[in-house]
């Protein structure tokens, strides 16, 4: 019924605590200078799992709990490449394909600014699609606002 | 001036106040078990509505409030689905069609995992289009996160 | 790689705080019985705000912080509109086009519904494509039910 040409869209947001004697693994990288990092059975990197959760419902394919369910000691720990591999392998096993992924992460830390490009980089070649990042803060209010935690959220299209 | 076979993309959110002493309606099914409801004036089904809002907006025919308003009686404890069947009566009255809708549940309850396929195949038989359901919490962070109400997001393409 | 016929898909979030002694500027429109307007380097048009990191990120341009910096002086006090039209026109630069833009604004004020016509339009204008605008409250709650602040999130697809 549905045209095959026609591409899906998928959308994904996370949100992951920080917390003292974590280091702060996200958008794929490891930011070495921050105070505290994310939470989390995996290393918490909101970024990468938004993206997972965009993907995987635009494909039609579950979401991050059902493909990568916490309850599964095979990803205690598993970072958020991991996922993002993983989940470029089950949309080509479906015979579809990443058209693109748009993220932002909404926190006070880390600034992007010098590392967007790099980030960006290691996102695309894990999702095997162009990924754009943007980061933006909430000007001091709600729960990334009072650094409580990182957001992300993420939009994909499948083809 | 645009290229009629360019699919159109949109938005929705929606957040609605856990109480005591209302059933709990959300993603078009009734979860007996769960201790608290939606309050609203109608059932409360923020998933639902943000597919609504997601539809409605890329087809450019308003949004809910403009075509469900909470001041017409009609709609008073209007159920979610009903919104969506009127919504997708409104894309199909403007000769166009949806192509899918992919909408997160953000909170600590209801757990999806056991009733999934069976909310997608309620959700996509209301809109006509495949929808696909995933869940998420804050990790304990802001309004979601101290279970105070459920917030959803969806996206929508319309072609 | 990519077939230059898929379009691409971005997503745009923004908060500013609400504060007396500011005039309310916000969808591209100007609120004169609004008590409070939003904080900001520029006029703090979240809704504004959250399209052009979606244009963006869509097109694979960068993010508002790399294109219109806080830091440079030019857009101090700039509207939001004026972002929006550099927005459109780097998206030209770069030999693609706009195909919509669906942006909600969350938040208890201002109410949109007897300006949504011109707030779509002024915004159709600057961005040169279809814009569809839509509102929603928290129900009561998180920053924006609390009156803290207001937030807008945007979606978009670039040809």
């Amino acid at each position: 019924m549905q045209d095959v040409s026609i591409p899906r869209v998928g959308i994904g947001t996370d949100v992951h605590q920080l917390v003292e004697g974590r280091p702060l693994w996200v958008a794929g990288l490891h930011w070495p200078d921050a105070p505290r990092g994310l939470e989390g059975h995996s290393d918490g990197d909101c970024v990468a799992h938004a993206m997972v959760d965009a993907v995987l419902t635009a494909a039609g394919l579950g979401d991050i709990g059902s493909r990568f369910g916490t309850a599964d000691p095979r990803y205690a720990g598993a970072s958020g490449l991991e996922f993002l591999r993983g989940t470029a392998e089950l949309v080509r096993e479906a015979g579809l394909a990443v058209g693109n992924v748009s993220v932002q992460l909404i926190g006070n830390e880390p600034r992007l600014s010098g590392r967007r490009d790099e980030a960006m980089a290691v996102l695309s070649e894990a999702i095997g699609a162009p990924v754009s990042l943007s980061g933006t803060t909430t000007d001091g209010l709600g729960l990334t606002g009072r650094g409580e935690g990182i957001a992300a959220i993420a939009v994909a299209l499948v083809v």
